[in-house]
């Protein structure tokens, strides 16, 4: 058996979120039954974590083991034959064996995209229309305050499961950067790991001081009151994209 | 009665292409469909043409008449909140009573977009893959052959109907330029109007240029004898945009 590390990317427009459910529509599940084919055998993948509905990726990492002679060129190249156009297999590796494309990870990058005012048939599926203008200069000062190490209990929701935030809700964003040109507004956010719509309350949060409903202050409070908080707003899905999964 | 001017983009991909067809499916089925509901009576909509399926468009234009007393504005705000997301309504406006989408147009301007090797599941639907590289410099001398007023049929398609080509097939291409940007290359042309599939076919053309299955010569020599030909292949419809509509 060889471990395998796949990097993957996907449009997350038609699809149920990564994570395979009952019933299938997932990417997980589109993945693993082009891998049952080629593989002949059913074959678990695991991935650096989950991505919600509509969410999209340009770099999300699995890796899975299988008995495979051939070689990773042969393995990408059957893999991808059979996927539908809306996945992507970038690259196939062999990994150590203690390679977890979960917990050997030391970071992540995602991007999240706001766009002003109407946007195009073909920018919808991929960004957040908002029909204000957006101050990018408060953005920027209130990103500021959220970089560095924090208690993001604030800016996260909860998944419903008993088993939320088994690490506790401290987190250190690297980088939170906003990169403003005309109607449309790039935030890319890395951090050591995310919790769970971390990323969509933080664009929801930064659009709300873009648009003057919150300040640099309430942000502030928010994450020193260490509660989730109703005031701010979870962006949608299809803004966000997960661009890359960072390793040692 | 009043003749309205809209503009109109739309992403191809779902779609049985423009025109209204039994069982409907068409962006024209769709957009007719809101303005039933929102005119409450049925109205006919005509485009500058038609597009296939799948084909894309930035700045279609149709005109519709209609008993409409509260303004553009509202008239366009009325259409919008109830097309699909794959269908945006970009302006609309008031026209002269003799304005004819179709027969008042003096020119259209089409995009076409290759990539070399596998896109990324965003740009897919949009350009036509090829694996193999191309030539900018033999596609951009091809490419100014073609330019000027010559007989297309070499480069066009049959309907399949009685009235194909009730105009002839002499047209007059203004403009088609060869923009080579890494791994992807764009083509826009521009002309006073195009026979069915030139464009495709055109790109089809110029793609056997830049991989030298075909010279600029072999071109020359289909366009002279004005006949057409099962060399050319016809490039798949996800590629092409139509860009805008020219009138006086």
């Amino acid at each position: 058996m060889t471990r395998w590390k796949c990097v993957c990317a996907y449009d997350g427009t038609g699809f149920a979120g990564w994570q395979s459910q009952r019933g299938g529509g997932s990417v997980q599940d589109a993945i693993e039954g082009r891998l049952a084919e080629v593989l002949g055998v059913d074959t678990r993948i695991h991935a650096s974590g989950r991505t919600d509905a509509g969410v999209h990726a340009r770099g999300q990492v699995f890796h899975f083991d299988a008995a495979w002679g051939h070689g990773p060129g042969k393995l990408s190249a059957a893999i991808r034959s059979r996927l539908p156009r809306s996945i992507q297999i970038v690259s196939v590796r062999e990994a150590k064996p203690d390679f977890h494309a979960r917990f050997s990870a030391k970071g992540k990058v995602y991007a999240y995209y706001v766009r002003i005012g109407d946007a195009s048939p073909f920018e919808r599926p991929y960004c957040w229309t908002v029909m204000r203008p957006l101050d990018p200069a408060a953005m920027l000062r209130a990103a500021a305050l959220l970089e560095g190490r924090h208690d993001f209990k604030a800016l996260s929701a909860t998944r419903g499961t008993e088993d939320d935030d088994p690490g506790g809700t401290v987190r250190t964003l690297r980088r939170l950067q906003v990169v403003a040109r005309g109607r449309r507004v790039r935030l890319v956010a890395e951090a050591d790991g995310f919790l769970y719509k971390m990323v969509r309350r933080i664009a929801g949060a930064l659009v709300a001081v873009g648009e003057g409903r919150l300040s640099a202050d309430d942000l502030q409070a928010f994450l020193r009151a260490g509660a989730r908080t109703a005031r701010v707003e979870t962006a949608p899905p299809q803004g966000l994209f997960l661009e890359r999964v960072l390793y040692r």
